[in-house]
C-alpha cells in the first residue's frame, strides 16, 4: 500500500497518563497510541498532535496524525485501534487526509475548557474531572477579566518559565509560521473567544484562540480566580498582560479541570 | 456526649473498593468509612449500610447508620468526615436519628439502575461507570421482560449460588422481619418498578423493591439482556421464575453499570 496520511480524533481521560507527548518508561497519550499502532501495523511511529497535553489534562477531541503503509482499510481502522486501545483513550473518528495535512501545523483554532466545580461536594464520579473551589468567588468580575483577554496580544504574563522554552518556542515559531496568522518568534497570540458559562453547579471557562503557549489557559485561569476572590480586579489584567512577566499574573490552575475540546483546520 | 445515631448519605464510585464489606488487608467502603471516623472520634465501629455493594458497583444515596460519643456537633460532621475520605467516598448528608433506628432493618424498598452503553465507543469518562453493549438489541423485547418481573415472586432462579449464601438468608430475615411485608425464610421479594429507559445512547434498567436478593439484579440484567439478543423470549420470564433455579437465568451482567441509587425509610 502507498502510506496514507491518517487524522485520528481522540477523546481521553488524561488522570493515568503523564501528558501526550512520549518519555521513557512513563504511560503518556502518545507513546500508548503509537504502541497500539505498532501492534495493528507493525510500524514504529509517533503520532503528531496538534499539541501536547499536560499530564491529568483531558481530551474530547485532540487531532493526530501519522502515516501508515499498513494494508488494513481507512474504515476499519477506529474499530481495530480502540481494541487495542485502553478505555481511557478512545478513537472518535478516523480519516484520510491530504498528504500535506499534519494535526498541528495546519491547526487554525483551537478551543479549551476548564470546569470549575462551585458546589460544596464533588460527586465521586466527577473527582478527576474538575477543579473544586466551593469558595465565595465573584462570578460578575470573573466574566468581565476574562473578556479582556479576547484580541491580540502578548501573553508572556501568562506563559511558563520552564527549561523546555527555547523548545517550545521554536515549535511555535512553525505553527505560526504555517498559521500565517501571528508574528513569529514572539508571545503574541490571538483569543477569538474567552468567557465564562454557568452550568448548573459548574463554572466554566471556555477559551478559542489561533494558538496557546504551554500553560497559558492554567495561568489565565488562575488569574481569574484571584479576580474572583478579589485579590485583584478585573481591570489589572491589561496591565498584568502589559507586564510580560510571569510574575505579574496568578498561579497556575490545577490541570485536571481543563479539556481540550475542539481543533479546527 | 450521649451517643446518638447518625445516618449517612454516600456516593461512592466502586471502582478502586473491593466492595461495601470490610475485608483484612482489601480497601471497602465499609472498611474506608470505619477509618474516616475512627481518625475522627477515636472509636472503632462499622457503620452498618443498607445492603451490601459488590466490588465495582456504585452509589448515588447509600444509607448507612452508626452511634457515636463524639463531641462533633452533627451539623460539621459531614465537611470534617470528607476531609478524612477519599474523593471516590462522598458524604452527601449527615442527619441524627432515633435510636432505632437502622440502615438495613429500617429500609423499606431500594432503588437500582443499570446503564448500558448503546453507542459504537464509550467515552473514556464513563468507562467504569457504564456497561457496553453496541451490538443489536430488541429494546422493546427487553421492556416487555423487565415489566414481567414486577410483582411479589420467588427469586432463586435470580440470586447468587454462592458460600455465603447461608448468611446472606439469615440476614434476608432480619430484614424482611423488620420489614413486615415479606415471607420470612424464602427468597420472595416484592418488585414494585422494573422497566428501562433511553437517555440518549443510555438503555437505563430502573428497579425498585422492597428488597433485593445477592446479585439479583445484575442476574436480571444478564437474563434481560438475552431477550434482548433473541435467545430467549420476554414470555420465558414467569417460566424461569417458577423453575426456582439459577441454572434457568441468564447470566451475571458486569458490576460496573449498576448504581444503588435511592433507599425508602
Amino acid at each position: 500500500m502507498p502510506p496514507r496520511t491518517l487524522k485520528l480524533t481522540l477523546a481521553y481521560d488524561g488522570s493515568a497518563f503523564h501528558g501526550w507527548q512520549v518519555q521513557p518508561g512513563k504511560p503518556t497519550i502518545q507513546g500508548t497510541l503509537a504502541d497500539a499502532i505498532e501492534s495493528l501495523t507493525a510500524e514504529r511511529l509517533l503520532p503528531q498532535g496538534s499539541g501536547r497535553t499536560d499530564a491529568g489534562v483531558h481530551a474530547l477531541a485532540q487531532v493526530a496524525t501519522f502515516q501508515t503503509s499498513s494494508s488494513i482499510p481507512t474504515a476499519n481502522f477506529r474499530v481495530v485501534l480502540n481494541d487495542r486501545l485502553p478505555a481511557a483513550i478512545r478513537v472518535l473518528a478516523i480519516e484520510e487526509m491530504p498528504h500535506d495535512f499534519h494535526a498541528r501545523h495546519s491547526a487554525r483554532a483551537k478551543t479549551y475548557h476548564y470546569r470549575i466545580w462551585r458546589a460544596d461536594v464533588v460527586p465521586p464520579f466527577l473527582a478527576r474531572y474538575v477543579t473544586h473551589h466551593p469558595y465565595p468567588l465573584d462570578e460578575v468580575a470573573m466574566q468581565q477579566a476574562a473578556a479582556l483577554v479576547t484580541g491580540k496580544h502578548d501573553f508572556t504574563s501568562f506563559a511558563a518559565v520552564d527549561p523546555d522554552r527555547t523548545l517550545r518556542l521554536v515549535e511555535a515559531v512553525a505553527t505560526e509560521v504555517s498559521n500565517h496568522n501571528e508574528p513569529q518568534t514572539t508571545n503574541v497570540r490571538s483569543i477569538y473567544e474567552s468567557r465564562f458559562e454557568r452550568h448548573g453547579d459548574e463554572f466554566v471557562y471556555i477559551v478559542r484562540g489561533g494558538g496557546f503557549l504551554h500553560h497559558m489557559v492554567r495561568n489565565l485561569v488562575g488569574t481569574f480566580l484571584l479576580v474572583g476572590k478579589g485579590s485583584i480586579a478585573p481591570l489589572d489584567i491589561p496591565s498584568i498582560l502589559a507586564a510580560r512577566d510571569r510574575r505579574a499574573a496568578g498561579p497556575t490552575a490545577h490541570a485536571e479541570g481543563l479539556y481540550l475540546v475542539q481543533v479546527e483546520y
